[in-house]
């Protein structure tokens, strides 16, 4: 399946969900990434994500679509952040 | 059309960007918005956006899709912020 995921967590955790979501979609900006990925693998993601996150504190946003890929996709402002370097 | 709408600003900008995404999407999660908007609209809501921006330093990213719905949608972690109440 197509999916869009976007993260909202505090500082101190950007760096390990990054290194963990790239290693399962693509990363579009900042905290926004997308790719095809099987239902398998996206529980695994999401376990993972959990142990990462402070629940109370953190989010994730993730939109699934089965068939669909987004026609368009536009991007207003700064590319990637400096972190790229790093990872 | 439907679109997904994420933003990633600096935070004296983010009272200002969520009071103008909320004009013309829904709002699911933090800087993360989705909904039926016409071309025009989408426009409008891009170029009062730009002008809140720091294009150097924020940014944007929209999703369309011309008519298509997402099927799934998941939130993981915490729910909406606190700025809710003061908007």
């Amino acid at each position: 399946m197509y999916v869009i995921l976007v993260y909202d967590i505090g500082e101190e955790r950007v760096g390990k969900m990054l290194k963990l979501c790239r290693r399962y979609l693509n990363w579009i900006q900042n905290s926004v990434f997308e790719g095809e990925i099987s239902e398998v693998k996206l529980k695994e993601l999401q376990f993972l994500a959990k142990s990462i996150m402070v629940l109370s504190y953190d989010s994730i946003v993730i939109f699934k679509s089965r068939n669909e890929k987004w026609l368009q996709k536009e991007i207003i402002g700064k590319e990637k952040n400096e972190l790229d370097i790093f990872l």
